[in-house]
């Protein structure tokens, strides 16, 4: 049983968040700028981190942070990356610290994320003033979640916030989290943040476990332009309220924890390709037929990869040609001549490629089913039974105007 | 002693081209599709294809027929790219029939290229037919060579030719070669065809070595959207013309006609990249102060591919923090905290970023640096003594108009 629920961050017991605008985004004062979420009680907590090797400072200083598996709450701010930028760790080091002070907890149980602009020097001074309003704001609402969504937001169109909720034990468990921009945590676009939050009771480690086996299906499935920022990260933070007995190893209760988990993790991150800079379209390819499952992730990824296939699906059409040709560049090797191709959407389904050759193909379908939002691209291998399901976006004039003049 | 000169890949002794309409190309009846290059005697002849999996069939045919190293002709289309397409081989084998028949040489002894639309089946008809026209046509002339050079474009903008003149062993050795599409090799965009002709007398093992070491620092040096086709050809004809003591091994000889190999191709690759579809700028990056050659090389490819660092330059924003994050995912490992980055073009020079902080530099310079065509990026690793040069070009609303509807 597996049901999704509102509230975001805060559909779990125990937490309670804040999203407000202290200054770090100067260009528009109406803008939330910084975002608080805390857990009443210590939480076992994890996060995954950019694998970039050029890393913002607050990844550094969670990864000190994390280093004893637990944590009270999370910082972040939006406006501003604290990437290549004097004074870095030095400044995250301050934010946690004056999250700390006021939620009377130490300033290694917070963990700080940034995002923004690389390179320039944060205004640690107007972050510092604003915490206290910041955490006087501080609420267990769905109105808070998504105050505090908004807060992490740079040139997302839409908030990234969803929550679930399970059984296990015997017990009500719930999963929220927020989250933004659009990318996979390797590779990666503008910034990924992630925060959730969830009152199931489970250990350092298996909670950890849950997050590496949730992301490597949800966020590492998601691209938007292949670009893998300095800062991303995921993290989880769960404070035990729901009382169920505690998940220290693998078992039925890890598994319908993972099992929600992955729900919420699949839903944010549907949520960040749908909303990739400048996407008109989310696009969704799934590999069947595959030789293993590994085999089938390398072909979809290199699919919705392909700037080529962006731009097809940007322009309606249905040029199966180049979905071929990524999988053929993909670095798989597989028979060109077994290979199906089929789109889809909510207009209908068209077969355009069998056995590796072009079929025949009422245009005027195609181009009916590729305007649609949510567009499907379906391949099927003819090499054995795994299959893999990724998630990209079209490219656009407007994917090319916000990123021509981001910065300044 | 290299100089370049006139004349494309009729520049060399014994070498004639042409370039004429047949029909592959329906929608523009005035548009060359037919490219014919003919040497008047056998030559040494290698190639090298495109990685992706997917191969289109003249790339099939061209490895049988290279199998014993010579060659006499090549014959390319544009228009279509005879890829899992019906009949794709038995067509390109026809196509090399046709011109055998002309010349009257052997059909083993031609060389098929086709680039455009994947998956629809390639007029064969239209070709056999314009064939004799297409023969009739054959000069040694620049004109020649540039309607060779037009008759293989698709979204060119410009014809790709150049030719370059040296002696080697006391005799004055051309080398000449049109090319078409941008990218590399591996990875590259829509199909990269680049046809190279010289009177050198090299032996078949010989010529094979220096097309390979001088596509691995050129054509593999460009980028324009990550895509590799499934067509992508290089290959060079040696007819002995010049009358040099052949070259069968390396040595001073070999070194020299290296040299020459790689000013042309460097040269068309910087033409392809300048002109990758839609760009406005070319974009070279220098990695300088790299542990190895191929430690600078993949952190320039991954610069010049980087989606976001494109769309920076197509804006002139100087947002060298994307420079940085492409290099903190290239794969490679170095340390952050040594890298410098400049910025470069005919409006002079300003540096961005020192030992991997962000310098206070004048933004409006650094606006009319990064206006120009020809934009340098600098990066300075302080890890040892290598370097590397690799070009690409930036991203523009142009190139998704081109790719979002090219197929119809």
């Amino acid at each position: 049983m597996l049901n999704f629920i509102n509230g975001g961050v805060c559909a779990a017991q125990g937490f309670r968040a804040a999203g407000v605008h202290v200054g770090v985004k100067t260009h528009a004062a109406w803008k939330k700028d910084v975002a608080l979420i805390v857990s009443d009680v210590d939480c076992a907590a994890a996060a995954v981190f950019t694998k970039n090797v050029v890393k913002a400072a607050p990844v550094h200083v969670d990864l000190a942070h994390l280093e004893d598996g637990k944590a009270r709450a999370v910082i972040a701010n939006s406006g501003n990356a604290n990437a290549c930028a004097p004074h870095g760790e030095e400044y995250a080091e301050r934010m946690c610290a004056a999250a700390a002070a006021a939620i009377g907890c130490a300033a290694g149980d917070v963990l700080v994320s940034s995002t923004g602009v690389i390179g320039q020097t944060i205004n640690i001074g107007a972050i510092e003033e604003g915490v206290p309003a910041l955490y006087a704001a501080l609420e267990r609402s769905p109105e808070a979640s998504d105050a505090a969504a908004h807060a992490i937001m740079t040139t997302d169109t839409e908030k990234k916030e969803a929550a679930v909720e399970t059984v296990i034990g015997g017990k009500t468990v719930r999963l929220g989290g927020i989250a933004k921009g659009s990318g996979m945590i390797h590779p990666n676009m503008g910034t990924m943040l992630c925060f959730l939050t969830t009152d199931c009771a489970i250990s350092p480690a298996m909670i950890k476990s849950a997050l590496l086996e949730t992301v490597n299906v949800s966020f590492n499935r998601i691209s938007v332009d292949g670009d893998t920022s300095t800062n991303d990260t995921c993290c989880v933070l769960a404070n035990g309220l729901a009382g169920n007995a505690a998940i220290v190893e693998r078992g039925a209760d890890y598994d319908a924890f993972l099992a929600a988990m992955r729900a919420l993790c699949t839903l944010l991150a549907k949520k960040m390709a749908s909303d990739g800079e400048g996407a008109k379209h989310l696009v969704t390819c799934t590999v069947s037929g595959a030789a293993c499952e590994a085999s089938a992730e390398t072909i979809a990824k290199s699919v919705i990869s392909s700037t080529l296939t962006k731009a097809a699906i940007f322009g309606a059409d249905a040029n199966w040609g180049r979905v071929l040709c990524a999988m053929g560049y993909s670095g798989e090797t597989f028979d060109p001549n077994k290979v199906d191709v089929r789109f889809a959407s909510a207009a209908g389904e068209i077969a355009v490629c069998g056995k590796g050759r072009g079929l025949d193909f009422d245009e005027e379908l195609a181009k009916k089913i590729l305007t649609e939002h949510d567009v499907e691209i379906l391949i099927s291998m003819g090499e054995g039974e795994a299959a893999c399901t990724c998630w990209g976006c079209d490219i656009t004039y407007d994917y090319i105007k916000i990123n021509g003049d981001y910065r300044t």
